[in-house]
């Protein structure tokens, strides 16, 4: 039955007056569509790639080489792997993205040597697998010059161990041993002490260095990489412009959507459609009670009118990634609570990017951001004392993280702002059904229960994020999400504008009149 | 300049004829949307994971024990995972999604049981990361009636190791020691002796274990999950709908994709849009020489209008993934070379399916796909002598694989077929630009080259798979994939009526004129 009315089509004149209807479909489109992606030369590309690598030598001690292996490929199921993604140091300082190469520098004597380990490309695998680099091209894309094929890397490994030089077998390549200090990525998260997860080829090798001092290169990295060059910064200003296309789209479309799974999808076809790597986090759009949990990936619930629906996501582009939250009413309209609880969190957004200047810590913001929802949710009566610990309950993560190529990228968080670093400013508020149950039966939190009992049920299950990617300059920030609506006014008039736009409903001009129709091979 | 014409609406009248034009546009569409999800009742998934555990229980030798671990959450990048997928073993035999859980299976004197190691709701986390399992729940879900606390599983395992008997703290549960066969899931590949890629927790395990037997698990697995039940069939029947759905929508916008990831963004876009979990495996979208390429999963080249287009994609809806290839002309028509490659493989394909019924051997059907694409391509002169291994350079892989929870599912190759297997039928011939370069210089092949090479460049670089998933039945075969159109004259016709179908052309009726428009907020 429903492939039959799939092709109904029925006809609908919008408006008496033609000429009014056309001026309106010919205004500029809600909808802002990214840009083309941002485009270098192979000199722009390697002049930048060089540069990193230089300041990773100068950072390096004397006498010392750093070693940085590819990712390793993750598995998915059986023989099947994930769509491969390179180690993000390793990318920073080459541009490659195939499996199995290995860069090594060395600095010694005020002399820097850059060596790269590449896969000689074999015809049999690339009939499965696809392109491998040649060594122009891998020459090309990392401006490297000296490279050596990958099946020497056994031996180099070799000589490394016994403090003797390395020479490839053509002669063109030499790398000294060393008894100084060698850097490598190695875990550094209490969860992965023993590099399961990240670094294990790394963290097996340094067990088998002996007279070396073994560094974990991995300080040095989020020093450099916690300040974005102008390269950088085009690079994830275009993972920025997918995602904000891909939130508009599903603004556009939420009012027709019957289950969280159906917006998922316009979000992702979005990234794909404009050619992102694909997302650097998983996708979390949660209507009604779902918005209170903070990473709900699994998008199975009905979409309400009357709710409000959270969609947190970020586009990656050459591996950056965006990571922008709207909060926007399925209905394209806030009810009362919704709206109350919405402004607090703006606000909070608001006093964060007024405060944000080079040499404020984010310690500083995050006190702000906590202090103006501690107001906001003191004035609604969910928070009855300003100087307990009862804002956490509603507010219960932090503002917000350093954003580059990881969605929660490296940087220390107690070093005062400069120019060049990204953020996220992400207050949130979360009426969570269960938060008042789960608090520990103090004859404090007994009698807040009581007396926020009443207020908490005009607001329970609403969850509200905004998050926007902000970009610290010499003056004070500038917000990397800007042309995405914020505002309750400004998203209530987009989403009003852009429902419109969207191929549910296709509108032509036919003898002076507007026509809307139903569009046929559209999903329903 | 885009963004402006991105609105421009214009109008075509279509016909003369209102009446015809009305009755073409209410023909049932050509492009099939997949038929709502399967749905059994909890009594019957009970019932099915039941028989499964009651089929594993039988397969265990005498005072023996299964365990079987969560898989692991795979990692992405720092701290973000991949969507998580649970182990396939341990959801054929629950059912269950989460992480963490551990079943452990005992076989002594006549008597099994069954207990299964769940964490325990912590709301802190829930907040996080989303609903975990009440105990209720996992009951529900698996069936299963002993349910331990996962913070208990390490408790267990002591007396394990200790050949004594666990209770649980409660009481509810005891699990008695062994001193016979402990089976768990092992690494088997030749690439994976250590389990750094699937299995690690258990490898690790396996080597704590003394004084008792330890057997891999999977040739058990193997055995019972190569026979689809009914039950499984109509999960994996969903995912070839879906999946047939994403073919039908990507031969109908072909004509007007630029980019090979635009294309690609229909097919995923379609299995979010029906709620598969989402690939079997990462989708393959080559166009001309991409298509060549067996595993080329970058979708970066353009879409050429007068080439084939190669599209291998599966969804993977319950675990259960389809695995479907359609090769087709962009333009919607075959040149006559196209035309001659893919008629010997759908001559093969249709080989394989009349040879196909219980008894007869994959081997066997292998052999019929070889010699029927040997003949074709020996009268086509690509091959110029039969009792050669000359045919290898052009079909260059299997003619296929199990199907089922991996898209390479488990089951013997030498057994003969039985009712309830399912396989992929994929012949295919590639035409690489490099297949003879590539070939060793010997004095057979020098002259097989150069009496090849006129044809060869009349056909070179292209490259077709057709691929279907084929039930084994007891009288023959079923194709499950039979919706999806396949030959030359199916898929042209198809092609020119989908086409019609998709949104960037809406068609309305307006005073008995049909008319068409660009739709307005489309991608273009």
């Amino acid at each position: 039955m429903k492939t039959l009315s799939f092709m109904i089509l029925f006809a609908v004149i919008l408006t008496a007056s033609p000429i009014r209807s056309f001026a309106d479909v010919s205004a500029p489109p809600a909808i802002l569509k990214a840009p083309p992606s941002p485009k270098f030369s192979d000199t722009e590309r390697q002049a930048e790639l060089a540069k990193r690598r230089a300041a990773v030598a100068a950072a390096m001690v004397e006498n010392s080489m750093l070693i940085l292996f590819s990712a390793e490929p993750r598995l998915y199921t059986n023989d099947v792997d994930y769509v491969y993604r390179q180690e993000n140091n390793l990318y920073y300082l080459t541009g490659l993205k195939q499996d199995g190469a290995t860069l090594v520098i060395t600095k010694s004597g005020g002399n820097i040597t850059e060596t790269l380990f590449l896969p000689k490309r074999i015809p049999v695998r690339e009939a499965w697998e696809g392109k491998m680099y040649s060594r122009e091209e891998a020459m090309k894309v990392s401006g490297l010059k000296t490279l050596v094929d990958a099946s020497e890397r056994d031996a180099f490994f070799k000589t490394l161990k016994a403090k003797e030089t390395f020479s490839a077998k053509d002669g063109s390549a030499a790398i000294a041993g060393t008894t100084g200090t060698i850097y490598l990525l190695l875990p550094d998260s209490p969860q992965d002490r023993d590099g399961s997860r990240e670094y294990r080829v790394e963290n097996e090798f340094s067990k088998e260095l002996t007279g070396v001092k073994v560094e974990n290169a991995q300080p040095m990295f989020a020093e450099l990489r916690h300040i974005k060059s102008p390269y950088e910064l085009k690079m994830l200003q275009h993972a920025i412009d997918i995602t904000t296309e891909a939130q508009m789209r599903s603004m556009a479309m939420v009012g027709r959507a019957e289950w969280e799974y159906q917006v998922h999808a316009e979000v992702e076809y979005t990234f794909r459609r404009r050619n992102a790597d694909f997302w650097g986090y998983p996708s979390i759009v949660g209507c009604g009670a779902n918005a209170t949990t903070l990473h709900y990936v699994e998008s199975q619930s009905p979409v309400v009118k009357g709710q409000l629906l959270l969609m947190d996501v970020g586009a990656e582009y050459e591996h950056y990634t965006a990571d922008v939250t709207r909060t926007y009413p399925v209905n394209g309209k806030f009810t009362k609570e919704q709206a109350e609880i919405y402004q607090i969190v703006f606000d909070a957004q608001e006093a964060v990017a007024k405060a944000t200047k080079p040499g404020v810590s984010f310690a500083q913001l995050s006190q702000i951001a906590r202090d103006t929802i501690n107001d906001g949710l003191f004035k609604l009566g969910l928070v009855t004392d300003k100087n307990s610990r009862q804002v956490s309950y509603w507010f219960i993560h932090g503002l917000g993280h350093w954003l580059g190529m990881n969605v929660h990228d490296v940087g220390r968080y107690g070093a005062p702002l400069k120019a060049g670093m990204v953020f996220t400013n992400e207050p949130g508020i979360y009426i969570r059904e269960d938060a008042l149950d789960n608090l520990p039966d103090t004859p404090e939190n007994k009698a807040y229960k009581e007396k926020v009992r009443p207020i908490f049920e005009k607001y329970k299950n609403i969850g509200v994020r905004i998050e926007d990617d902000m970009l610290v300059t010499e003056t004070g920030v500038e917000w990397m999400t800007g042309k995405l609506p914020r505002s309750i006014a400004d998203i209530e008039s987009f989403m009003a504008k852009a429902s419109k736009e969207m191929p549910w409903t296709a509108r032509s001009v036919r003898g002076g009149t507007l026509v809307e129709s139903a569009v046929a091979g559209m999903y329903r």
